[in-house]
């Protein structure tokens, strides 16, 4: 088990790449999750010593809503078990929450984990905007399981790197450039690096603010070594491992809470629903597809922050408008023979629609990040993916009904 | 009862104070307080239907510590009795958390606020600091407490004005001036005012920009008009509606967890025991006097935030080092005959003691704040409170025992 990444210049034309040469102990959070079991599988077929926690809260969250992921996913156990059988590998499990601290602690002193990575957390915004409840239940699971997990790294495993999954959605839409997690700036003749400042869209993009402040604290004050990674939007269906075995295969989701919007038009063009563009579709964002994230992830993982170093990277390959990807989703589709409309529907969100929007995201490129561009084609191979399972769609799911201001809704009270 | 500060002029020379006219319904969380009980009976001194919510935690945490007030406080409903055959006036009382939120929603629906003034957070530094559960209940309590409360005024009195106690210590200790809450940064050529960048310096200061965050959400989300007081050091005892009757006696913290550095100074000098300098003594803040809190507090009330509007005021009137502030209290114990030592000891806190630290805190001024300077007599008045109840002081309670990083102290175990 090698690693691929050896020797690829940075920018600079250095090699900036250094390697986990040595299998390592990589505890994963969120380990049954999108993005938590294909790691867990890379790091696995990697030959590190992989263990995954998770608690099922998204299987749990589905279930309260009446929707699933699109494809069949097994149980975690059948799924370990079926990777263990394929790969000969072992990935270890242990189901809790992280928010339950003394569990975590657990787990950490148990797994002695040399880099954790920290997927375990409320991923949605629109599920952070459904209700008090839903907010208050966004904002305990992710700010206190994180907070439990510095401790655990702190008390049991200090050196420990922390790679943490953080949003694009953190920054908001500011009307300058986006840099990596920090900007120089001169006030008054005086100059300092600092924070960059956030103007999270959601409560659920708020509690990611708040594990990073809580992280950045961690990091300068018990010396801990940390990466977040400020992620785009994901979308793509199956890594190298999970499209070898169907009992591998990983989640999908394209519900108006989980779905992610690439995915959610994907679905959209096979069942034949218009493609429904919130707004103007003018909002632009930072994307990537899944097969990146793994890549980011593995990068980070194999170049660990410094003790007290907490380091940010933008993590996405391009910047596309909503429409752009309405309009790229249409093409596509109708290539292979599907008639697609887009319906512009009114914005659930409060949101700029036409504004300015740059993020910078060269560090992760300078490690070796070698980007998986969107076209047509890639369109193409999700749409396919995705026709396998067309049956199961529940079309009901899809179209938004989460208010981010109740009062300003035809469906609101006021 | 009418408000004194009429017609006071702004610092442009032009009447800036709009008047509460007519009395308001005030909801003070946390009234049973340090800050929030001297407020409570400062509004309704002033003609306000005031009502109140506390879980009486802070008595709680000082009975778990062998801790307690150093001034005799009754029971809240014996002090609200108290100030109603002092004044005439009732208070109204719910005892409960703000982190119910269905308790606080009825509240909120009950007493139909036109402000809430949000004092009722776990309050200290050094609690915060030391343990994984004191650190989860302190960012629990203030966030979820602040987030019901955010969604309780959307949803129950959305033109209510939440008027929210922050800190200075979100800001930290930046090498550039710190802004009252935004900055206007130029960057690659285009401009934007966006948050000023927050370096907490405990996870009671990150709480706080937690707090900050999603209330800034709020209002940009929801329409809510909120202004947050980024408070510096609050010092003194008494103010004018609790010094008038035994029974009205405000509380008075001096020990490690939940004193402040010149109300410890002031409780050391009288005890005999040496002022207790953390470190160099370099570290600089912004204090203000307890009566000059309440002025705050009335002109932010009496000139509410739009709707939408997050405003931010830094509350403080003037910044000292922890020596100087040593050196006067030395000087004004001495002058009263005490024999007063100062002694550095090791910094339990993780924290530059040398450094840049100038911060803006023009926009009370400009409403209206007449500030109440320190100096060798306010200083004896303080002593001469103390004096008092001089026989009460817990000695052993005063000395910091909780270190920011438990593997850099020697009673650390790394």
């Amino acid at each position: 088990m090698l690693w691929r990444l050896d020797g690829v210049p940075g920018a600079a034309g250095i090699a900036l790449v250094s390697y986990a040469a040595a299998p390592m102990r990589i505890l994963i959070l969120g380990g049954d999750g999108y993005l938590g079991w294909p790691t867990a599988l890379r790091f696995s077929a990697r030959g590190h010593e992989v263990s995954v926690v998770d608690n099922f809260s998204r299987r749990r969250w589905h279930k309260e809503h009446g929707t699933a992921s699109l494809t069949p996913i097994g149980e975690l156990e059948q799924r370990i078990e079926a990777w263990c059988e394929v790969s000969g590998d072992r990935i270890r499990s242990y189901v809790g929450a992280v928010e339950d601290g003394d569990f975590l602690e657990e787990v950490v002193a148990e797994t002695r984990p040399e880099a954790v990575v920290h997927y375990g957390e409320q991923p949605s915004a629109p599920y952070s905007m459904l209700s008090r409840e839903r907010a208050v239940e966004t904002q305990h699971t992710n700010v206190i399981g994180n907070l439990n997990l510095l401790f655990s790294i702190r008390d049991q495993v200090p050196d420990c790197h922390l790679v943490k999954l953080g949003t694009m959605g953190e920054y908001g839409q500011p009307n300058i450039d986006i840099e990596e997690g920090y900007i120089e700036i001169e006030h008054k003749g005086r100059r300092d690096t600092l924070p960059f400042p956030k103007l999270p869209g959601s409560l659920y993009h708020c509690s990611k603010v708040h594990d990073s402040t809580n992280i950045h604290f961690a990091c300068r004050t018990w010396g801990l070594r940390a990466t977040d990674l400020n992620q785009g939007v994901v979308y793509g269906v199956e890594t190298e491992e999970t499209a070898g075995d169907d009992r591998l295969i990983n989640r999908f989701d394209y519900d108006e809470l989980f779905g992610t919007v690439l995915n959610r038009f994907c679905v959209q063009a096979v069942i034949g629903h218009p493609l429904t563009v919130y707004g103007s579709g003018g909002q632009t964002r930072g994307f990537l597809n899944i097969r990146d994230t793994l890549q980011c992830v593995e990068l980070a993982v194999a170049n660990p922050a410094d003790r007290g170093e907490f380091r940010v990277y933008n993590q996405f390959t391009e910047q596309f408008s909503v429409m752009e990807l309405a309009q790229l989703v249409k093409q596509a589709a109708e290539h292979l023979g599907y008639s697609v409309e887009i319906q512009h529907v009114e914005n659930p969100r409060v949101e700029k629609e036409e504004h300015y929007y740059n993020a910078t995201h060269t560090k992760l490129l300078d490690l070796g990040l070698e980007p998986t561009l969107l076209g047509e084609e890639l369109v193409a191979s999700i749409i396919h993916a995705i026709e396998r399972h067309k049956a199961h769609v529940i079309e009901s799911a899809i179209d938004p009904r989460t208010r981010w201001n109740p009062a300003k809704s035809p469906a609101g009270q006021a």
